[in-house]
């Protein structure tokens, strides 16, 4: 119940253990044509998505690499753990960042763009993280990239969707995003290891242009070039790409990525609900994620122990806060190949340690609440 | 019998299916740490072995970005196909870059490289493919780089031993090379995804000294850091790492790294002995590598009817040519998980295909040939 590396796809489980076919074979193909086909579902973009055998962390860069040179002007809005990296990312390859920090549950709305580009101009480009894995917190990437354009035509946005992809949409093509990150340990279902660039017709436009921006491995223009062919420019993780095609196709099956952003979106709020119930306040309250929630413990130094009881004591593995917040945080994902009831036996649990460790509660409150927000929305 | 992808290790493909550990879980540090100490052995060094979620192209890239800064001067020697790529990288990373081509089969010796250095110095880096995957040759590196050091003591040498690792003695630490590079899915016996660097003491000096060497993904200082306490610095490719981890240990209990690359250079004598019995030639005739064998097929044109009839007559994958020799060669692998009796199998195979295809032979020929090398050295 992490916030990723998420539950494995049984399905992909399967597809771990065949035998691998050769990556330039015929037999690849279609295999990879289908990944490719689920990918653009998913990322909702009609383009070609990268597929880089790396983290999450290598899309970033390779976002940031292929859209931007020594010299651009970034605007990072650091909303956490996650956020402050892609900023040491982009001055590592001699971009000049401004950093907007964001305290932990922090709203960072349309207004606060618009005053940060306007203090930076002129911006070249913008990353924002969808949903803040450390903080349990999300940003509206629509009303903040619709406010960043509104000051700053030209500026190309990428989106860290690495939590968000398969929690919540993000509309590569709808809403122009230059480029869009993820991964496949997160709402994908299989082990991490491979790395995911979607590109906007705009997007690809800047990728392509003729200015100075080395890269090689991460040169999104080779991956699109060979994906028409349905193969990638490097030897690719083979393994994860059919364990991928088997947990995407499991997941067409079950009514694709809209499906499963529901799915998240009701575990989510039926956790907020929970919390609520027990009196338990939430670190991101105001822009809650549906990948995951970031829950305060009762009390300051309280949260690893929780963690570490539902872990050792149940076997349960929820996170505990990063940095800072490890006193004060634990935190539920919602991500992937995760129901109801996986969900409510968490929160039951939930009960049982807090119980436990002293909390005053009358056990069955969480469960209660978090089953009448799912039986809400049907 | 590709040169790779090569033959997962059942014990790897065993592990694929364990139930995943979070990579930042105490569970997982023993078993990074195994892996470590066993690609320490295979590397040859008392250093950390940078594992970086990527392919083997990544690996380079990460050698050649952490050692050197743009406008160093780099000589590439471009044995095939491999090597030609690492120019682009150099190139692509603003450094100046010299490729020395070699004709496929062309020796390339100490005083071709002395001369070649003395030719463009100052150099400040070499960059040789140990054994080239598309000729089947092989380079002495321990030679090689005593020549270059020669004529310019304080060189910086990476080596490309993506496919020589287990097939071929690669001593970073006591050769000095300051980067060695690897991949997951040649001898290592699991699939593609993960890739290796070694360096000694030398290289790793070079890595952290104060120039400007753009790279976050691939910074190998980070790699090296986290090492220290039994984790990577970004998302491991986890399920990867724990394949690695049982194939590592299954080479372990047969014998270690000496014992598959005394298996490696035995099938690769037994494969030149059936060659010459079948009267056919090699690419690679005066520097033969252990770990892929390059076979002259009897007429030019010829040589992807074998790899067909052998692949789809007979279920046996060898490898064909690239680019202007796929008309004339076939390639045998002998990395991994390959035996004795996996290569007879194979030889007999190629018997009965050349026959079919008008070669005129005696069945068994080949299969004798090779045999008796086998008995030859025990």
């Amino acid at each position: 119940m992490t916030p990723g590396p998420a539950p494995v796809h049984p399905d992909a489980v399967a597809a771990a253990v065949e035998p691998l076919p050769h990556h330039r074979a015929a037999e690849f193909k279609p295999r990879f044509a289908a990944v490719q086909q689920n990918l653009q579902a998913a990322f909702r973009t009609a383009g070609p998505v990268g597929v880089l055998a790396s983290s999450g962390t290598g899309a970033v860069e390779a976002a940031l690499t292929n859209l931007f040179a020594a010299g651009d002007r970034i605007l990072v809005v650091a909303s956490g753990k996650f956020g402050e990296r892609w900023g040491e990312v982009a001055e590592c390859f001699g971009m000049r960042v401004r950093s907007v920090p964001m305290s932990p549950g922090e709203v960072f709305g349309p207004d606060e763009m618009a005053e940060a580009i306007a203090a930076f101009r002129p911006v070249q480009g913008v990353v924002i993280t969808a949903s803040e894995t450390s903080t349990g917190g999300a940003l509206d990437v629509k009303a903040l990239v619709r406010a960043a354009r509104r000051v700053e035509p030209e500026v190309a946005i990428v989106v860290d969707a690495i939590t968000a992809v398969g929690a919540m949409p993000v509309e590569t093509d709808k809403w122009e995003l230059d480029a869009v990150c993820g991964g496949s340990q997160k709402a994908f279902m299989v082990p991490p290891g491979l790395g995911f660039v979607a590109c906007s017709p705009r997007g690809w436009d800047r990728v392509r242009e003729a200015r100075k921006k080395p890269r090689f491995y991460f040169d999104l223009r080779k991956y699109a070039d060979r994906a028409a062919d349905d193969q990638t420019p490097f030897t690719p993780a083979t393994s994860l790409i059919l364990e991928l095609e088997a947990a995407l196709r499991a997941l067409d099956d079950a009514g694709g990525i809209k499906a499963l952003e529901q799915n998240a979106a009701r575990l989510a709020r039926a956790t907020r609900a929970a919390a609520a119930a027990l009196g338990l306040d939430l670190l991101s309250a105001d822009a809650p994620s549906s990948a995951v929630t970031a829950i305060r413990a009762p009390r300051s130094g309280m949260a690893p122990d929780i963690v570490a009881a539902m872990r050792q004591d149940h076997g349960v593995y929820v996170a505990g806060g990063q940095g800072e917040l490890k006193p004060d945080i634990f935190r539920i994902g919602h991500l992937g190949y995760i129901d109801e009831v996986d969900l409510l036996g968490t929160l039951a649990t939930l009960e049982r340690v807090l119980s436990g460790l002293g909390h005053d509660l009358q056990l069955g409150t969480a469960v209660a609440a978090a089953a009448a927000e799912l039986d809400s929305d049907g």
